[in-house]
């Protein structure tokens, strides 16, 4: 089946601003992707210009943050200050006099699974994004579940470390690419014996979650120690999760899952022993399949869905 | 508005039957309530056979436990093993010749509280059954979210106390009667001074969690802090849970209510200093209204939604 219909996603994340138009059946046709600029509704506007033609039904937009779901502005955004507060709907709406609808872009890049991706096989699922921070998104009986799904912020030790977001012990505590990272430099502080110490011209600050996971494929005890902490977490997370949504499928993705080999086997391994066995038993853990694209075919799907009733 | 529909209201909790007779309006006509027997089956119909009158359009069922999405068999019910395996659908609807739903008992109770209760003005709200262990039910746009739900096992603590679920640390381990008794008792068994250790005519098993209460009330240390401790984790987990959900409202009902001036107070505290400001801020935090009619009402409801296509 053939159809004129086209749709522009846009995903804001932390610091990349990613709009594409994307076609009926969930191709990305054309997209453009460039750094997060302090005036980002300027920016948003040029960059839907540029890739805006006819037949463009709707504009989905999918923006890192907590979205008030009455006025559905921005209401906190920890890494990426310049949304907050902004009427996106009101003014994209107004300039490509298209409808417009809006969400959290980790609930969109659930979304965007769900179509085209790693969750086209399953109507329940939840989706844990990995990357500096943690996204989670939930699709219920086929459909995005229309709800904060802040699923790093679950708390996963009562007093645990600080989060950023001003709550302690939180999943992205432990299980994300700034948490790695700091345990590792915590510990070379301390003094621990690794060749991550060699890393970066020898400047630890400079150590990346990538470096970390480089050096454990190289049989370094600290880096594989510290992934796999952040996988035992995850598990953690993710048993809470499936007893919580008891989905069919828990998909993972984001920058971490690089490191799937140690950080998410771990993490499965944990998942299994901890969340009920009767829920467990049958859910997928696998890696979500749109990567960059996920955001903004999500965005194109939501407004699809929007317009077409589904 | 008068209507003429009569629904059977079915609630299979850890120890007691309950078949109510309800009516459109959600009001309770006939109940009854039995301890439940071994052959739950058998004295399920015969309860059903008493109150079962013309007009009955369905009969809903709330029972304690792991209900199998897919087959609608109760999976695990640790607090009632007579119910698992059994085919409750096939039996009753076989012999009632009526439509008949299921699903587990806390769910139940959240659509009862939707419908009469304490979430009638809400269309996004948890509850939360604090008894002898927890309970969670899920409504979402109005509707339950036909989830497992089993929000008291959630993993507040990584490595803490061993739940009888088979996880470490769930939520229900630090809040609910169970939890509440343990930790008083293991108290006193180390010898902590308190006049809790002259309750029930010096024998610190027989000690309830409403013994503890009243203690409490007396001024008495341990049993102030043993509350206070279940309702820091509380708060724990219902600010996980509003990250989760970004619900309107959090609705608490059970046996442990009856403390609600020390435990869901403290409880409250915690979580509004731990969710996501701008979620947690609007959320109504209140006790459930519908007591021990919440499941059978509940039940009623959800039959009655199914057939009228709600």
């Amino acid at each position: 089946m053939d159809s004129n219909s086209l749709y522009i996603g846009v995903d804001i994340g932390g610091t990349n601003l990613r709009v594409a138009l994307v076609d009926d059946n969930g191709k990305v046709i054309k997209k453009l992707k460039r750094p997060s600029a302090e005036d980002i509704l300027s920016e948003l506007e040029s960059a839907i210009d540029e890739i805006v033609t006819e037949g463009v039904k709707g504009i989905g937009l999918g923006i890192a943050g907590v979205i008030n779901r009455n006025t559905y502005k921005i209401e906190r955004s920890p890494n990426l200050h310049q949304v907050e507060g902004k009427d996106f709907i009101g003014s994209i709406s107004k300039k490509f006099s298209v409808p417009v609808r809006i969400d959290n872009d980790a609930n969109v890049a659930a979304l965007g699974e769900r179509w085209v991706g790693a969750g086209r096989r399953f109507k329940n699922f939840v989706l844990l994004t990995l990357g500096t921070g943690i996204g989670g998104g939930v699709v219920y009986g086929g459909k995005l579940l229309k709800v904060a799904a802040e699923l790093g912020h679950i708390t996963v030790e009562a007093e645990g470390s600080n989060c950023l977001c001003g709550n302690k012990g939180c999943l992205e505590s432990y299980t994300s690419g700034r948490a790695i990272v700091s345990q590792v430099v915590e510990s070379l502080e301390k003094g621990v014996d690794s060749i991550l110490k060699e890393c970066c011209e020898g400047n630890i600050y400079k150590i990346t979650p990538e470096d970390v996971y480089n050096y454990a494929l190289e049989g370094d005890t600290l880096a594989r120690e510290a992934l796999k902490t952040a996988g035992r977490y995850l598990g953690i997370g993710i048993a809470s999760l499936v007893n919580i949504f008891s989905p069919e499928a828990v998909i993972i993705g984001g920058g971490l899952i690089g490191a799937w080999n140690i950080l998410v086997e771990e993490g499965i391994k944990e998942a299994r022993k901890r969340a009920f066995p009767e829920l467990i038993m049958d859910v997928e853990i696998l890696p979500a399949e749109l990567g960059d694209n996920a955001g903004v075919v999500g965005a194109a799907y939501m407004i699809k869905q929007e317009l077409e009733g589904l």
